[in-house]
């Protein structure tokens, strides 16, 4: 990882945080508490991994316009969606996000699913936009592969497993699989999405998304691998969680050294499938890294 | 309203059951609870009031298309979400709905949002398909249109200033745009929607608006009078609910006879926007009475 990719990862971050601030609804009328609701869910907070994968393929492909960014946000305010009915007391009961209340703790719980809801509802009313892509079916493959991504085949998926199924029936395969619908997923669609934004070949669309699968993977491990070792303040949520409830992790089923082990083959693979792609493959090589590598 | 009308909300209604049944994710994976509770929340019940809309607009257009019935589906999956989160109890917390156990109930708090989540999202997936319609930018309005219908600016904006407005603070304004949020956006949408797919032009697009508003805003009276009057089992929820809870209905703030007169005026209005249609408007005028004389 250079730091040019600390840079870069920073500058696209802080543009997303533009984009959102101006496609998000603004608090208006009787109702204003809840664009200000998911206004705080969404804004100033996160890495913005997803979003940034998604610019840098589509970018690596070509593809620089505005409209990668309104996709971005797009896929954000899904992402937010989730991190905001997880943490609700039926759910995981998390107080703390991005360092700050939960929205349930901030607001409180009706306002949390609903603001959930907006965001969830919002992501599909961007993607729907003419200035995302001038090509109408670019679009509604977007919004197909979003639903998808994030659907009971996804994402929900992942998060019903997490819940229901007991810590003791959890093996490598299990949460193999919890991990690629409950992360997995959306990271996989941040990738394929930027491609097709960027008009990949089908070669290049295959490619990149066993890149993508492979990374994602690699970026859970790494979050259960945080758990365990990481600082609660620079994490931005409590740590030390999933030992206290007894939780099937990687790090308890693997070892911390299985675990890190594991990390650091599907990263080199997932950086192995960028080949074709020579130099301009750098930037999502260097996201390996900062997978890896991150303290937070 | 004449005895075919009857039969033919019927046979709407039995239509969408099975395209519901067809359109849902079947119960499959570690996951398959999501989709159980999806399709508990979804199938067997309701008056597919919406879905009815949109069809027979649709079909008075001529487009009497599959298309239309999917679309319908992923209209009445936006539907039964919004009342599957209505019903949480941090919200609403009722226990009975279309005369079965709210999905909290029946299954836990988690899996009602979860399974409200999932319909939601699925909802964007149906409208997406191709087979909806055979035009990309007819799809893409159609999924714009529901996004705003049934986000903060619509339906979750209405629900919000249901959970928020104090009772003292409602006047008949209030309360009338509170219910054309709450209810009207997504009534409004069903018929444009169904206008949509018909290829209606801009003058017929605008009746057909304005006759879905006034129909609308009916509707929601009559559900209130249907709660100080109502059966609650053919109902198919508590009723008296407003009253003992002290809530300001049109009915609290008009008087049951005045309520009742504000509604006749209203669905007179609507019938009279459908006179462009001549004849052909007959199922859409039927709806009005139904609304207005419906016992549950």
């Amino acid at each position: 990882m250079t730091s040019d990719f600390s840079i870069q990862l920073t500058s696209v971050a802080k543009q997303m945080e533009t984009v959102l601030a101006a496609q998000l609804p603004e608090p208006a009328g009787h109702q204003s508490v809840i664009m200000e609701a998911m206004r705080y869910a969404a804004l100033g907070g996160g890495k913005r991994l997803r979003p940034f994968l998604m610019v840098e393929t589509a970018r690596m492909l070509g593809n620089e316009t505005e409209g990668v960014f309104i996709a971005a946000a797009a896929l954000e305010c899904l992402h937010v969606y989730s991190l905001v009915h997880d943490d609700l007391p039926c759910m995981d009961d998390d107080d703390v996000r991005r360092g700050k209340p939960t929205v349930h703790k901030a607001y409180d719980e009706a306002m949390a699913v609903l603001a959930g809801d907006g965001l969830l509802t919002h992501a599909f009313e961007l993607l729907a936009m003419d200035a995302v892509h001038s090509d109408a079916n670019v679009r509604l493959g977007l919004i197909s592969g979003l639903a998808k991504a994030g659907g009971a085949h996804g994402m929900i998926g992942g998060q019903v497993i997490d819940i229901s199924v007991s810590e003791t029936d959890r093996d490598e395969a299990l949460i193999t699989q919890l991990q690629e619908l409950k992360t997995g997923a959306l990271i996989e669609y941040s990738v394929s999405a930027g491609a097709s934004l960027g008009g990949a070949s089908i070669a290049q669309h295959d490619s990149l998304k066993n890149y993508a699968r492979d990374m994602g993977l690699a970026f859970q491990i790494k979050d259960d691998i945080l758990d365990v070792e990481g600082d609660a303040e620079l994490v931005g949520k409590a740590v030390g969680k999933d030992e206290n409830l007894g939780k099937a992790t990687f790090v308890s089923i693997l070892g911390l050294e299985g675990a890190r082990e594991k990390a650091a083959y599907l990263g080199a693979r997932a950086k192995g499938y960028l080949k074709p792609f020579g130099k301009d493959g750098q930037t999502l090589c260097d996201t390996v890294d900062f997978v890896l590598h991150r303290s937070h």
